[in-house]
């Protein structure tokens, strides 16, 4: 189903055809990032224009192979013979930057492909981002690529970097410099892009490689994380999405790369204006926030709120050192940062340990009588480099501490760069992330330049410091999450399939309450005791074979919320309650419904009520549900969601995600429901729906979870099926 | 209740006897901030130490009156004569500046005091907050500035600022030069003193006065909220605590300052590692988040979450001006940046409005085809200043139209800083509030140098800004709240004050059911029939007089968690039913609790459960707690504290922010239930409260509020009181 509703997108052009191989896939996007010779089409002679600063940043760079200007009315651009076409070129040219009006671009394309060019940037907008005309012009230019066989980047897009010495190139009109590092990004937008190269630099944060990718008809972000994962010189990806291609794929290989490469994005769209602002800018459509949530955290990707916290990150995680629990240490010279930070630090999940006897002991041997040896160690207003080099050496080396952050609020007296070379000094072990915060200092000063110079996260404020911390404990548990196979549970997926057949044929939507049952019973799924009964007569005839006490409830398709309405009658003790009831049902419902049925139920109480369900996202597919039942769901909204197909993991992540989770271990008095069991209903559920693709809807709600001792069952459900076409 | 355990702090000295009325408070401590003549007592001739800092700050920011440096050790510092002793000073001399050793700090402000001194300012640390010799140090000093009426700041702080014309005073050590503005602060941590100082100058922010406030047994935030109040040329308050003194005083006066001037503050110690920090660092207690919050809530105080976001805000508030509303506009040339910004607005409860109709009209005038004139408005890369300026004037005038965030993305052909100066242009009417937005720009450029001269407040990154025009929004609802006195309910107080002293005579705690029925009734509250038995016989009698169904509960002063145990029984029916329960209840609880009696209660369930409470903080006093009942109090802490006394407005307040609000609306085809009623249940128990001080703690869970037409019962209750020592 979500391959069938993936087709639907009609604003992205099909596909030039790619490579079945991933060394084909990775050998062609060579041509875009390793090229050895660069065309620039619309070149100009003017500054400050996207054809002549293109020039100039490859030139200024120090790209390592030809650079060829094009322009047939140029001559010369900043120096260098300029094409009038680019078949005139003499030598072969692997990559050409197409930064020609809309008009003449398909035909460049065409002209670039009889030339041998193997891949392409267009930097020039007015395609499937103006509308119709535009998009038409988009396909058409995708043609000209998939005939050739060049790869595409753009149109609509700001272009590519790659540091490596090798290449040292700059295909893009940012005026940044280009600082040489270890994280790959790619941007939705090209505006964030020039943005996201100027706070880089700012921040001291290395690239590797950078993409702009524009409209993005051919390479996608499933092709970069598939390249960057095979590059040796990228060992973290930054990404700004504003929509996603392919779902699947994009799962898949996350969850791969993820492993061993952190993946850091931010996604907007997260309101539905929001979303709307994406449309209007990009033509394409925003998946719906929940299931976009759950596609990352699932393959293991951490979805960042903001550029900002992106990027404060990614300078810690460039220093290569992961925390190996929760537990921080506070190193600081003044008491106020010191609680902020704690405070943050307690915020954000993390756990200020308790420094070691011995710790303490020796820190108290040389700090003053005034300072505090307790976590956050406060040397006071009157620690110098020397106190803080011979404090963090023993805080590092401390083994309740997995990580450390070193305040250092700049007092009058006391030399900052030389404190900063203390941090820079601890730092460099990398045994133990050590983050530094030294507010208040201006951007030039020599303290921050040398923690820059050393690679040392630096932040102005605490709760940013803590954040990053979070993150880099975060990263690390992603990382080292277990990798299982789902299992596979012995089913009888014919009677499911036949039961589904058979509504498919009589082309009904809503399945009726026994088909339900026998899908949910084919799968191992435990259903209430129950009888479907048309009289009084065959209601005492089904309590005899269930037993009392019952619940009474009305079925017939007009009756929707049955319980809202008056449709469930509880807690039948015995034969009268149960014929009065038959008869109230009958009197609220007989008018309105002459078809009417009544559901009589064994009623099971022993338990948890809660909730499991199937919902579909119109981009990225089938979801599924899980959370306390009744009010829990509709007016609290306490459900967690995942994409289907679960893991066992993401199962167990969804029961203990739920807030009121104290209730499956024994709140109030109560014994504690099997979580183990509810984890693998959800995956029961999740191989339901790979037998079954036409499934689209399902309520289990309630699922009563029993207590120890006593049995679950499935007490009211609902499931709609989606019809073929 | 509160002001005695206020009397329990032992850390914090006794203070100086204050003037009563306002004018003598005011001009006391016109000593401190507006003195015509300063001794620096301590005053050093060695650069980077504080006793030399003070005197050259003092002296370059061009203090107004003569600055005497003392010292018999010195001779001359920084070129002007030194006086070996205070008694020697030729002038009058206001205010003192304490640098000298803490040994020496007692003797030194006798002198003064003899001098005829009317302010200190002690920075030298080694008080209260070293320990018991420290604490008995600071005793005596404020023994000294009692007998010689001396207010004083510090000990153990950074200093104190006036920006004024007629001061330009900077009696602090902070090498920070001094931006005059309308915000004035105070902070508790001198290191964060520091800070702010630099911070405030890099983002333009001016400031009025400044106090660093040390270990302050004298002079406290409520001192220095009135004091503010009454300064016209402060108009905005910012606040950096860690602990609070005086409660009861600080919420009197900052309820009344709060409509006039904003008050921001940043409470640190908000985890318990946290508040254990603050506890180590400035011997004082730190409240109880919870009573914290609803503190500052309730008279109008908004509570940031660091001091950046403090600083954001604030700079936004030295414009002066309020949206009206919720709604906001944003104008961009950059899609990415303007998703993101339309995310960050919604999420934190804005509302992007939809533009007006001839404003599209006006807008698709001018700008090209592929712009889009919706909200956001993308005028695309190619905007220049003056399309920037067109489209600006039409967002400001537009009627549906709050605030505007104007970002800005520097393309390399347009020219950052005239596109500034359009910002400037329309942000200087005033009208609405206009935040830029202009990322990727370093700190020096002309662009951001020109937003600053016109105190039009930037942010790098989206997030920033939507968070900070959510606090404007906040700010002005917080000045615009109603001002209503709470009601006085005709209630039988003197049954109330017999039933309490009957049990104060027993010196028994925890109240029986029967006197907290009496006092719940005695103060309005509707309590469901019930009757007390202590045998087969009585229960059948009280049954005839209650009416089935019944539910039944053992009452034993051993049995607390009675439902937890089985120890209520639900849906009696009939005498059967009810004979049953009582053996039941007998067979469970008679052997542990022979005493034991059986509460037979109507049993009443047309409404919704909730939970009305009342619980102590040990230095804020006394909280009314509200939220649904059952399972929502205990598991999901869905519960609302607000401090005692409540105002109707704290009231309503409580009742529209517990989560499952929905509830009380009618959900799940329930009629609603009377939320007046729920307010007015709550302002009954604060006046219950007032009248009876003794009451610490009660419970009412389950309260069953009616749904519309039924009536409203508390169903269960507790009552624990505070005997007196």
């Amino acid at each position: 189903m979500a391959s069938k509703q993936s087709k639907k997108r009609g604003a992205t052009p099909s596909r030039a055809p790619q490579s079945k191989t991933l060394a084909g896939r990775l050998k062609s996007l060579d041509a875009l990032f390793r090229p050895r010779s660069i065309a620039v089409i619309g070149a100009g002679r003017t500054p400050n224009t996207i054809g002549h600063e293109i020039v100039r940043n490859l030139v200024s760079a120090g790209f390592t192979g030809p650079v060829y200007p094009v322009n047939p009315n140029a001559g010369v651009v900043r120096s260098m013979h300029c094409y009038a076409d680019i078949a005139l070129i003499p030598g072969e040219v692997d990559l050409a930057i197409l930064v020609v009006p809309a008009k003449y671009v398909v035909g460049a394309a065409r002209e670039c492909g009889e030339k041998g060019v193997r891949g392409l940037v267009c930097i020039t907008a007015g395609f499937a981002e103006v509308g119709a005309a535009g998009a038409e012009r988009q396909r058409e230019l995708m043609e000209v690529c998939t005939m050739y066989g060049m790869r595409l980047i753009g149109p609509n897009c700001m272009g590519i970097l790659n540091t490596a010495e090798e290449f040292k190139m700059n295909a893009s009109f940012a005026n940044s410099r280009l600082m040489r590092g270890e994280a790959a990004f790619m941007s939705q937008s090209g505006a964030l892009g020039a943005v996201i190269l100027n706070d880089a630099e700012v921040l001291g944060l290395g690239m590797s490689m950078f993409a702009s990718l524009g409209n993005r008809p051919d390479v996608s972000p499933s092709d970069l994380l598939e390249y960057w994962e095979a590059d040796a010189a990228t060992k973290q990806i930054l990404m700004y999405l504003e929509a996603f291609g392919e779902p699947e794929r994009f799962m898949a290989i996350a969850r791969r790369v993820s492993r061993h490469k952190p993946i850091l994005v931010v996604k907007s769209g997260r309101s539905a204006r929001g979303a709307r602002a994406a449309i209007s800018h990009t033509g394409s459509l925003a998946g719906s926030e929940v299931a976009v949530d759950s596609l990352l955290e699932q393959c293991g990707v951490l979805r960042m709120n903001s550029m900002k916290e992106l990027f404060a990150l990614a300078s810690a995680v460039q220093a290569g050192c992961y925390p190996k629990g929760r537990r921080v240490a506070i190193v600081t010279n003044a008491g106020g940062p010191g609680i902020l930070a704690t405070d943050a630090c307690v915020a954000e999940g993390l756990e200020l340990c308790d420094l070691g006897a011995n710790t303490r002991k020796k820190l108290e041997a040389f700090l003053p009588p005034e300072a505090s040896t307790a976590n956050p160690v406060d040397l006071i207003a009157s620690a110098d480099a020397t106190s803080f080099d011979k404090s963090l050496a023993l805080v590092m080396a401390d083994k309740n501490v997995d990580m450390v952050l070193a305040i250092f609020v700049a007092p009058i007296m006391i030399d900052a760069a030389s404190v900063a070379a203390a941090f820079a000094k601890h730092a460099k072990s990398k045994r133990k992330p050590l983050l530094a915060c030294l507010p208040g200092l201006p951007e030039s000063s020599a303290a921050l330049e040398l923690l820059r110079r050393a690679e040392i996260p630096n932040y102005s404020f605490p709760g940013d410091a803590a954040q990053v911390l979070a993150g880099l404990v975060q990263l690390r548990e992603l990382r080292e999450r277990p990798e299982e196979p789902a299992p596979k549970f012995r089913v009888r997926k014919k009677r499911a399939r036949d039961l589904i057949a058979a509504a498919v044929e009589e082309k009904r939507e809503l399945l009726k309450d026994r088909e339900v049952t026998g899908i949910l019973e084919a799968y191992g799924l435990p259903i209430v005791p129950s009888a479907l009964v048309n009289n009084r007569e065959e209601a005492l005839a089904a309590a005899r074979r269930i037993g009392f006490p019952l619940v009474g409830k009305v079925v017939a398709p007009e009756i929707i919320h049955k319980s809202d309405r008056g449709g469930v009658l509880l807690d039948l003790r015995n034969r009268e309650d149960l014929l009065t009831a038959y008869d109230t049902l009958e009197d609220r419902f007989l008018a309105e419904a002459p078809n009417m049925q009544v559901l009589l139920q064994a009623m099971r109480s022993n338990g948890v009520e809660t909730f499991f369900g199937v919902a579909s996202d119109p981009l990225l597919g089938r979801m599924l549900a899980f959370g306390l039942g009744g009010v829990h769901v509709e007016i609290l909204k306490d459900v967690v969601f995942r994409l289907h197909p679960l893991t066992p993991l993401d199962a167990r992540d969804m029961v203990e995600a739920v807030r009121g989770k104290a209730l499956f271990e024994g709140a109030r008095g109560k014994p504690p429901v099997n979580k183990e069991e509810l984890a693998e209903v959800l995956l029961r559920l999740s191989q339901m729906l790979t037998d079954n693709p036409e499934i689209a809807e399902l309520d289990l709600n309630p699922f009563l979870a029993g207590y120890r001792g006593e049995s679950s069952f499935v007490l009211d459900m609902r499931c709609r099926i989606q019809l073929p076409e």
